[in-house]
């Protein structure tokens, strides 16, 4: 097979890291997602922890409350995370186009889609749904145990990762214009994974 | 096979015609675009030449110029217009509401998507591309002549197919959350018809 690079943009709760798993496994191809923490964190020299907790989310002084602001904190931890979050994009922009150049994988999130843009054997997916069914989502698979607590994840996720998208691209999430595909993930996880095997053929037959 | 709808919305010059034409044809099932024209004009008692001149397309007086206006004619002209319009929308609503009633069939615009939405046999389909592969498509298969020519067919007729949408839809015309699945026909035409009838297999098995 020649080489493809599938990158996924997903909305929260819409199964787009699950449908990414199945494409890897129909392919025969390795899948990054949570596993590039290890390597962003060896390349940035940051904590994976850190980098698990921040990663996809962009820098605003209010994350640190009134305590810190009242200290006069603000302007030295501003500073700090500002240069840590640079530091996350570059080393996760490194690692995402060295993986791409050694051959065909799965690539989640981490605004892939931008980075590998102008890589022809990039398909560049977007996976989304509506609220109702994203929600559904997000209580039986994630922390939520209310149906409030899960609307405000949703909300919550979306916000940061449309933010994060829009600083580091200067395009907006969800454009369509920034995708090769787009799906509803209402269609069925393992059809949505179908289909994007059906439409990595057509970009390894260019 | 069971019964499949597809309806295609498409920005100009994206080849979303030519791709329905590929996906009725692989999947032996109908075709509806132009054919519709008659058919809007049985039921409406319209003239065919004049819904396919306004098809797709909302009312303003100022299609009229400066002549009519000045003539005092706008208020007459306009009421006709808004009232043939409706009537036209009304025949063409009926119209695919009873072709997706026979049986399985491609449809492509006059907001058969949303027509449909609620039909779990409907898979709503919208083709895009990038301006540059659209005006290409536009100086090869339509009748624009320059490049400027193109550009200003590509404005008009995207213009005017996003009014008449959200007019009658009250949704943005272009948002994924109203389709199913969203392509990049620069995926190629036979690509994009192949996994629309991929997709078209996974409403079949729901």
């Amino acid at each position: 097979m020649d080489k493809v690079i599938i990158t996924i943009s997903r909305e929260y709760g819409s199964g787009g890291r699950i449908i990414g798993e199945k494409v890897a496994e129909m392919l025969g191809i390795p899948f990054y997602n949570h596993n590039l923490i290890d390597m962003i964190a060896h390349e940035s020299g940051l904590d994976k922890d850190y980098i698990s907790q921040w990663q996809e989310r962009v820098s605003s002084p209010m994350l640190w409350g009134w305590d810190a602001a009242i200290a006069g904190f603000i302007p030295e931890m501003t500073a700090g995370y500002y240069s840590n979050e640079l530091k996350m994009f570059e080393a996760q922009s490194k690692i995402i186009r060295d993986l791409a150049e050694k051959g065909s994988c799965v690539i989640v999130g981490r605004c892939g889609g931008y980075l590998l843009k102008n890589d022809p054997s990039c398909l560049r997916v977007f996976i989304y749904s509506d609220k109702e069914s994203r929600i559904n989502r997000i209580l039986e698979e994630y922390d939520a145990e209310t149906l409030d607590q899960a609307e405000d994840m949703l909300k919550s996720v979306d916000k940061s990762r449309a933010a994060y998208h829009e600083k580091y691209t200067l395009t907006e999430w969800g454009d369509y214009l920034n995708y090769d595909i787009a799906l509803d993930s209402k269609l069925g996880i393992d059809e949505c994974a179908k289909i994007i095997v059906e439409a990595a053929k057509a970009k390894i037959n260019k």
